[in-house]
């Protein structure tokens, strides 16, 4: 219960999109000169660094849409920490295939690895405060269904996933309404009743104005600590605090310590580096 | 001369795709309950910190997907360095459409920004040697297009694009073949005369063995910096000398110091950090 | 503000998709035998019975999308009130494109100005109380976005767009997670801030059970007027009370006479009668 | 024999993409967070009014989508009749699959079992009498396949398909072509020996007019109940009378004791309610 | 009246799908290297045999898609007959996207003029009768509408377009039904009133047996000629006479001679050879 | 080892493709109305003519799409030649399914083959020399990938795939970078290592120019043979020489006989007959 998945009806046509970047012009003509078709092999990925692992499945799919005999056996789940030299999964089956599919299943695999590693090193900052940390929209495109599973499974939750499926009030928003109060009535009236309603806040003049209008999320954006505590004890519990702006690893316990409910950042899912992943041939077997 | 650019129809279908990511349900709900459809306004993309602008094509797509009367007018071109501070685009039209694709637009132009100011960043490492910085086959799922473009903008050159265009031969291919001999031999006889050759090659024992089967290209993988120099006087121009493994941009001024031709990392495809960039509205002008 | 409007690029695609169904194979061989490519006409779309026009977007693309040269001219906005013989749009262009799109066009604004007009109707019997009419989860496939756009031209609200963004908990969660209290706790825990938690209740024991585990809303479901106003009153703002089952034309003004906030039903997107519009040819102007 | 089916490779895009609305923002969150992975269940698709069923295939596919493992058993066949109660399938397989699956394989059953319920209740209209109930081109987008099915099911026939099969000549093309006679000559000429030819007639001097260019089908639009008579009389056999115009379930009957052959109407596909279905679960095995 | 065309929304998809196929994979980059983006340049496509053009619109589009900016202008029209030197169209426009159209917009044009031409030779030796040549369902895998098309603009006419449209009843249909009688019956019973029915036949035993069934057009297989004289004969305008097999421009007109309706063949669909067309450039105007 | 052959997801898209063609507008109306569901065939594709093979996958994928049920044997694979009467594939299953995927296999194999078939002629007279035949981008729009495998089935080799995997230097492109020499230079100094370049040469002038620059390869366009024995003796092995224009079945062996490495044509691609295959009902078993 709780574990965070994606059906494969949603990662499988990402896959194939991935593939078909890599094989529609032509195959994989190294293997057509150099490998027989009836070859098989077996082969591992393995950690070469230390971190969480997440798109099991993406690696998964990548394989089978290369050759359903393909076996591939995952050694580890999504949400599992390695340490460099841990075998990530076992892969046994047409050598062509595992060739085929090898760079595609790595991408995903250190790309999305990556994000939940780095997620898991800022939730670790966390601990001992109530704070949780929140990915953003900004994503890459085209991978925001799995970037924000990453982030589900590095240990963090997830703000928005599209434009139409809560209220964020901007000061454009503000300016165009005419101030704070008249755009959160507009936003109650004109929303239905399962979206949030969030508002961002520069200052605690705005804040004042903003909580008798019932906003259910209030995002600080960018104050300072001294700041952000400020407005958590004049919140108080009325709404869920937001903190964003300024969010790195080093100063992420302490924005937690103010008392914010969530911290939000898209540190990473724009800027996570890749956890390093390779694949290793055990043994093959020349038919 | 020399200017690298995609067409639009390659970039468009992605730019359509990321649109759909945010806006296909619900559209904007945020902008339906308070801002006027006839209001326009004036808007920058401004850059928050230094760094090498490629993508901007994506983003003047974005914009006229959300609406066709979006005057979108980039300030600077891919492959431009700018400073904090400096605007990369203006755009004027319907505040709703600028809401629609801001978060789009800026995630192509941050992502693939960072991609080319990374690039950047090596090859002015190799500056004063012959040495040319390549990525390779490790891309992000979807956006291998892109990111080559970038690459190429922040002044580096691209590996193969998929399976089809190239053959690398590696140690699987070789031990299939019976040996490096076989295996180049099997490669020529293979191939088509538009595709370039190149093997992996892990020793100096394996090049010499390598040289005669004529390889137009030679992976000297994760040599030393010795045993590189080794392997390039040896190659002595018969090939293409294309060091890869262990790269970075400490190590890369080295690595080049060698005499190699090419050298190749993922780094800045799987790892490097999005370019802060911003939208900020100038004016509003409430109809 | 306020007004709803989906964007272009959501609408496009299934206009596109419902012109290749008419078109793809072979496109219209009755014009092509019998119209002269260079014909150009005046038609209007006409409302032959009163109700709530939705779609005039899908309409306006689905004639553009067979010659860039037709005007479409909107005489009403999504939104309006037409009785029949009101004019709702006039077309002028290539007479052989405004045959290829009239069926598509007619197909889309019937629909969904019927499922506005029904929403309305059962809109307009909530009057002189707080409820507000929502729809379901229940649409036909393909068609939720516009469906959804349609209830809130009709006055209604959107209930989730799909299962990700919001929590509904059934009885099937409730039984899987050990009761009502422990679903809902599960549910805060494992949900981000920006999704609200729905738990669909039978019975006031269960009611009396989810209010202290703090659910955003709470379904009574299939309820009769006496146990709803009691429910209602139990609740008593602690959170928005949703009733669902049995609403009809008929029912649903006694239903919102309990006092609860939401109305939900799946009527108006499931079996709505289509509004009945047709297209006139004005005149002809033969070349 | 005779009975209608369409082929999986046409049913399964139109399931994939009702999927993908549901589920391609997130999965299902409700289910990720209540409901263990491992977790199997059994359920029945029950209908909850009488009805005659259409549509199993897309509710079999729906399921098998969101896991191969799923076990989908029908218990009835595309075309059979219920009564309130029937267990119309029995599903059993992980939990967090079927509750994937339910809304989106309930809302193509019900509304596909509605549309062949309405044409049903038709056609029982018609009995004594030779005419044949025929839909139109007037079918909501994106679903004209599986609407046309649907009347296949319930007893009804298909009219023209597209834009391209088959030839029906209105008031604009005779108007085009100079008159009847020229427009079925030119109809005649260009168009292929596959093809039948339709022509739309408001008048009896129209179809006088009409009948010697023998057109395969004559439209009899809008006429009374006299006319109609006098028109198949005139017609004698020399081609296929098709009434259109004011069908509804309580004039169908007097239509068809017309003489006519076809009574053509959109009322089953554009405007029949839904047949109410439910799925139950029957018992939960927590693992 | 009566000039076949395909609306742009069905070539569209195609031309887009032909121009991934060229430039998906990094653009194009000999143009990148070589070609000022700012230049612009005038080119003519130019017959290099006589022929008559068919697929005009594929190349305007492909133009078009690679820059909004280029100027195509048609200098003939599709069906129009061409020689050797002949201008069928200039381009004017940025060079680069003219030589990134240049190939693909060539690959439909001589393409689907081969076909009109094949085509067109072989409706010539039908001068003096009145047979039709009709082409099949045997067409190259994905290209059907635009090669119905050219066999329309050739003088032709089109059998079904898919299994959909019309019903074709060959042996295996014959057999399961229980012959032939049975067979028509059924048809007639299970097919709508907009298809025709046809029956494929070997012998005029088998024709005997068919006539009273009535089928609307009767296929008569492979026949040699005397047969074909005798067939004709015996169906006496009672159906559409189809012959079918063996069909070669020598062998038409005698064919045709024996008095069939129709004569169907893929030889133009299947085995035409292109017409050969160039693209010449005119002058080039460096910026 | 040296087997060509495309992966299943290549090919299957295309398949999906052309089976949508076929039967996305209502299925198959004869099977529906005359097959029992439960009846299952036996049928061979047998070879009407003799030739080389080349499609297998797109049947056996064509068969499997309509049935999973289906077992496809192949009785040869792609590069096997057969004669007439030859049995190429036994497809074993549901009557319906074999008669609806038939047509669409047949189009695939038929074509596919013929293009091998007629690759072989021309491979067959360059025997005795060292001459390769290469394909060109001259292919038919959207079957690139499977053309370009035909020729390697057929024996010849693959040119360019796309605009982006090599580069290929022609008139405008001389013209516009101001010369051969400068054109060279500008072609190795903005390419990758990975791709090679080609220049096209009319004159032995030209050559001479080109030679120092140093392309890997040489385009002799439209030379007689005298002169393309000049210009071979002239490279020396400095280049590939590869002859194109005028490429006849009857010319082949003279021109390889001049010394060239390559013989480029399109006229596999574009022009060659489709070979004769059938499919043959061998037994069926009503149910």
């Amino acid at each position: 219960m709780g574990r965070p998945s994606l059906p494969d009806l949603v990662v499988l046509p990402l896959v194939q999109n991935a593939l078909q970047e890599d094989l529609s012009q032509g195959g994989d003509i190294t293997s057509a000169a150099l490998i027989d078709p009836e070859q098989t092999s077996l082969a591992v990925i393995v950690a070469r660094a230390p971190g969480r692992i997440a798109g099991i499945d993406c690696a998964r799919l990548a394989f089978l849409q290369c050759a359903a005999s393909v076996e591939f056996s995952a050694q580890c789940t999504d949400g599992e920490d390695v340490k460099a030299g841990d075998v990530v999964a076992k892969i046994c089956g047409p050598t062509r295939a595992i060739l085929a599919a090898e760079r595609v299943a790595l991408n995903f695999l250190s790309h999305l690895s990556g994000i939940a590693t780095s997620t898991r090193e800022m939730v670790a900052e966390l601990s001992g405060t109530q704070a949780r940390l929140s990915c953003t929209r900004k994503t890459l495109p085209g991978l925001r269904s799995l970037q924000k599973h990453a982030v589900l499974v590095g240990g963090g939750v997830n703000h928005r996933f599209g434009l139409g499926d809560a209220i964020l009030i901007k000061d454009n928003h503000i300016l165009a309404a005419g101030g704070i109060t008249a755009a959160l009535q507009h936003a109650h009236q004109h929303s239905g009743h399962m979206v949030k309603i969030e508002i961002e806040i520069d200052t605690l003049e705005q804040l004042e104005e903003a909580l008798p209008a019932k906003p259910d999320v209030i995002m600080l954006d960018n104050m300072d600590l001294e700041t952000l505590r400020a407005a958590v004890r004049m919140i108080d519990g009325r709404a869920i605090a937001e903190a964003s702006g300024g969010v790195t690893l080093k100063s992420i316990a302490a924005i937690a310590g103010t008392g914010v409910d969530v911290i939000s950042t898209s540190a990473m899912t724009m800027s996570a580096p890749a956890l390093d992943l390779g694949l290793d041939f055990l043994q093959d077997k020349p038919s």
